[in-house]
């Protein structure tokens, strides 16, 4: 997969779909221009989140997406995940490489400039970086980073930098200016009215963006 | 490994030290003659789970005793276990099979002779069979089966069977006359004032056991 898969990184919680089946929501995102999804929920059992996560994969493969899995490598590698998102609280980086092998992707949440740049010398293909803006799904990470510390993330970092906390559609091309490689979102697709047309819109954006510079 | 490491069987539970370290109670019932330990820790993240089954991997490495872990595939895989023990609620028998490859254990809780059937025909090593008797950590898995069910599900399995539920030097004798392959304890054992002593007692009955057997 390339890179660019995760300029628009869809980040799955199902208590946040207004009701609506996830997989259902997930699709219409998919036909929006979601580049990737990660999926995220954690509070299912082991074989909750196999039967799920084996539903997204073959959805996922419909659109030719990538699907990470949160946290759980053996879930990852049960259903043949593209990767696994990990974070402080999740295996060390270096073991999931170890157990996943190469050639698969390990992304990893980062609140900070040191903890990104320790998880890039552990051996992560890529981080998502936040919360950038207020977000009550981040508050538990602190204080939003905003744009410039963001930036400075992605000018420290060789690996890929996605924007994550907050962003919809109203400050995503201030997000983007951070020279950052994707945005992470979960609330501004999976709690829009239509999630088809709020992927759409993103991605929108991101081209737009991406045209200019 | 030998299925004979099995003979005496603990299962953890971090709650039910009444305060004491789960690694030293751990490592007093090694020394009492414990002869294989599962790590059983539901409620911590990724990474608490992992440390804890890196000192536990040590532990029982010390007294070349097996380590399986409790549904977490990955886990195992990551600090290289013996083996796992699923559930209903784990990942399928088979699924594990696939991703933990030949040559480990695969451990599963059955709570009824159809239910342990399947996990065989799916390629358990083992099964855990209960609740025997009365036991709080177990309630929530119904009735106790009573030693003349318990007997009837060794007799039906060609894997071997190990009882599980409310196990104490009491009624263990009984336990065993349903031709068993060994016992599953937690508290009779986590919970003892002398884990050792607790552990050598049980182990004596199992060995007086098998030479009047």
């Amino acid at each position: 997969m390339q890179i660019s898969d995760f300029s628009l990184y869809l980040i799955t919680d199902r208590h946040r779909t207004g009701g609506r089946q996830l997989t259902e929501v997930v699709r219409r995102s998919l036909e929006g221009g979601v580049r990737a999804v990660q999926l995220r929920e954690k509070d299912l059992s082991s074989d909750e989140l196999y039967r799920l996560a084996l539903e997204m994969r073959r959805l996922t493969s419909d659109f030719n997406a990538p699907l990470i899995i949160n946290d759980r490598l053996d879930i990852a590698l049960a259903i043949e995940a593209d990767g696994v998102h990990i974070g402080v609280n999740s295996l060390p980086v270096a073991v999931v490489r170890r157990v996943l092998g190469q050639g698969k992707v390990i992304g990893y949440s980062a609140h900070a400039i040191d903890e990104a740049l320790r998880a890039q010398a552990d051996g992560a293909d890529f981080v998502t970086f936040g919360p950038l803006y207020p977000t009550p799904s981040k508050a538990a990470y602190g204080e939003p980073c905003g744009v410039s510390k963001l930036a400075a993330a992605a000018s420290a970092l060789e690996i890929p930098v996605i924007a994550l906390g907050g962003i919809s559609l109203a400050n995503i091309t201030e997000a983007l200016s951070a020279s950052i490689q994707g945005v992470a979102v979960i609330s501004a697709i999976l709690a829009a009215a239509d999630p088809r047309v709020a992927a759409a819109s993103m991605l929108k954006k991101i081209e737009e963006y991406a045209q200019r510079a």
